[in-house]
């Protein structure tokens, strides 16, 4: 289904202010859903309406936060997001890195205490449009195994890394989680009755498995790259809930488990570009190693080689003609918050 | 076989005097090597030893470099390492991160016209015994294509993040290189007949194959991860040699091109743990973490899961005991090489 962007934009902050967010915060999550739609990451958009909305009114997601830096220097701060939205915390952190890099030519802000923030992609883009390089990881619940272990004990964090190219033309973003695959997917080929490749996830014993209901039943998904992946999450574990003083690995809880706050930390680093030189010589450059990608010989079938990014790029654009791309059981859920909030639903 | 660590490095540190290099300088290098051989990744080992030497009496290595900052601000740094050995100009760059975290929290040096560094970890580790995280990147040659690609435009970029533990203790050292896995595992596989995974490389047309001869004969070594593993080296490189101004993906040149300078790239991290608060909390937090990898429930046949960095100190330590492992064919290259330089070698 397509909806038009004014109304389910307008319905989702109307959804936030009934639960007493500011206007300004309203727009912001909306937007990060809207962008997720838009480019085609269904998982992080307007489907997470009614859990945020829920939280919020558990107290889990504070709409009043008072965001503090903890420590701060001349290209580094320690912010404690005590709790907000997400998307209001990450903005935040990422303004913050970008103001420190446009004095000093680099920025990190590590958080502590937010929630889930929609795509990392929407805070690494931030800092490409002040033509910087952003990179944002986030800690997430723990979700994968060890090498060889058969319980949850990492998160698959997701890693966003995105460089500004020539003004006015989208930057390269790559925006990616730790998992071999999303657990959507795994979900997907259990309703489709089809087996799984073996390195997506193991059964509840820790066993590699091609059966998606051993997965889905008390199994575990495995991380993108075996030992590596397992490593990344680690070590991205360490750079974002450990050493920000919040929760970490088994500690951090789902923003499915209504029992508990999140407590979700980031890392948000940028890089000025022009601190290395001129700004158009950067970007020569990156058009450059954008050619070696786009004219590179082709294995045959394949017609196009794509940059990271460049596809959700493109189905952005696309949704942009055509209405936000929700699936009909999402709209449905969408009615029934509407109902639950007293706010009409026009779409 | 087992070499004596006193006789082999002496015999490296020989050979580099010899071409011309300082001692300071010919020690760092061998330690580097001798600390890849004892840790068992032995494609970083003294097995470079020969085309290190090579390529100094080819000018290609300068062993007198005008180590130079181009810019500098509090927290970060470009580097031009003029051409000299990667080990020193990478430690130099480490050193200098190292110092910027000292001051102000966090350091970031990018250099560009370096060579060869070795293992990553080497550099990032410097950075834990400091109480710092170190993050390591550098770029190499182009040896993997475009997702749906038939040509090598980008390289298997190692990524090296390192974390303190406790005082005395080892760290937590992730050290990775880009692609699924090393050429050496493939002319393996080759060597004893077997069949290949599909996803570790495609032949000469970029089609995939099980055959290790068509990846050798003119195919191409795949990303880990897909397209996430593509976009990883993607963005990194633009984090390495396309920043720093040096060069990049397709001319970065292989250091067994004896035609050219290779002149890679290297990004270095450091971030000072303490900036964030006490050291003796992120200790317990770590200490936490390791327990989760550790003591985690075991998948049936599995006795232990380890850490990033763990099986290679543990084989470190024994190394130790019982000397430099070094491969028999590699021995007799550096019997050739002593004959060369007409250097004793009493191993």
């Amino acid at each position: 289904m397509q909806v038009q962007s004014e109304k389910i934009c307008n319905f989702a902050i109307e959804c936030f202010r009934k639960v007493g967010m500011s206007e300004e915060d309203a727009k912001l999550v909306t937007d990060t859903m809207l962008v997720a739609d838009n480019r085609g990451i269904h998982s992080h958009g307007f489907l997470r309406l009614p859990i945020y909305v829920e939280r919020i009114k558990k107290g889990f997601i504070n709409i009043h936060p008072n965001i503090e830096k903890v420590n701060d220097n001349t290209s580094i701060s320690l912010i404690d997001g005590d709790y907000g939205a997400g998307q209001v915390v990450g903005k935040n952190a990422m303004d913050n890195s970008i103001q420190k890099a446009k004095e000093s030519g680099l920025g990190l802000t590590v958080v502590k205490n937010s929630n889930h923030f929609g795509i990392a992609a929407y805070y690494a883009s931030l800092a490409t449009q002040e033509n910087m390089i952003g990179i944002v990881i986030s800690n997430v619940e723990a979700l994968m195994p060890a090498v060889g272990g058969a319980e949850k004990i990492i998160g698959n964090n997701p890693i966003s890394i995105a460089a500004p190219t020539k003004k006015g033309e989208n930057p390269i973003v790559l925006d990616m989680a730790l998992s071999n695959v999303p657990l959507g997917k795994i979900l997907m080929a259990q309703t489709k009755e089809e087996s799984i490749p073996k390195d997506w996830g193991v059964d509840q014993n820790g066993e590699a498995t091609d059966d998606p209901n051993e997965v889905v039943n008390g199994g575990i998904l495995l991380p993108m790259g075996g030992p590596k992946g397992f490593g990344l999450a680690l070590l991205t574990e360490i750079l974002t809930g450990v050493i920000s003083g919040g929760q970490y690995s088994k500690t951090v809880h789902s923003m499915y488990d209504m029992e508990e706050k999140q407590s979700i930390s980031h890392f948000m680093l940028a890089i000025d570009v022009s601190f290395f030189g001129e700004l158009d010589e950067y970007v020569s450059r990156i058009e450059n190693l954008t050619s070696f990608v786009k004219d590179s010989k082709k294995a045959p079938g394949i017609e196009e080689t794509f940059l990271p990014g460049e596809m959700e790029f493109s189905r952005e654009e696309q949704s942009k003609k055509t209405g936000v791309p929700i699936e009909e059981k999402v709209l449905k859920e969408l009615h029934v918050l509407a109902d639950s909030l007293n706010i009409k639903a026009d779409f």
